[in-house]
């Protein structure tokens, strides 16, 4: 059992100037952007040489992300680990005493299939699981 | 240019126990330890299947990570990118209007050199060049 991270997610106030800001500052491309609807947030997604980066914004004042930023800031939000079940996953880390926050995996970006992990059981890193059905 | 994450820096309370949980829940071996005594920390590179993750823990109550730890709690630190040539990248990001923490680099773990850029620099990221002079 090893798993890659499949991206680093990072909170930021305006998805436009982080973007750019990252093309500029360190060369990564945008590979893709989505709108979640259900998680009131867009993404985007910049191309590193081994992994991928994750900006998220809030589309709505009252979604999760907007009190993230409030409290915590523009930064480090999340990293996800790509596995190649999530449910065999999900049901291994439950076993182990891990609170889920998603106990079943719902739709996210890329038509993957995600859950997190809630921070407390993961030393308080905010810890997503994604399968990635296609790539 | 594209650079690939080097790291994921993890600010932890305990060394030892966040590897223990690290092996278990996600399988990543301990790939080296290291004391950093200039920066009062002891490391931890983790690997995961692309990339390491860097668990730190403070050696000293006065340290600049004890303050993290008592101010952010414990959880994401920081990134690091990993460049063919720290010196030049370093000029070149300045020369961008960014704000560097360390202007010329210095000697981190694994014989690197390393450098931080300031994070009101980077959207609240604290970000760390490092360059490998051996792999």
């Amino acid at each position: 059992m090893n798993f890659p991270v499949d991206h680093i997610g990072i909170a930021v106030p305006n998805l436009e100037e982080a973007i750019a800001q990252y093309k500029k500052n360190f060369g990564f491309d945008l590979d893709v952007r989505e709108v979640v609807a259900s998680q009131k947030v867009e993404l985007a997604f910049l191309r590193t040489e081994n992994t991928l980066l994750e900006l998220l914004t809030p589309t709505s004042d009252d979604s999760t992300l907007s009190k993230f930023l409030s409290t915590r800031g523009a930064g480090l939000h999340h990293i996800c680990y790509r596995v190649p079940n999530i449910v065999s996953e999900l049901k291994r880390l439950e076993g182990l005493g891990l609170q889920l926050i998603d106990k079943t995996p719902r739709p996210g970006a890329h038509n993957s299939l995600i859950a997190f992990i809630h921070p407390r059981s993961t030393g308080g890193v905010l810890t997503e699981l994604c399968e990635r059905r296609h790539t």
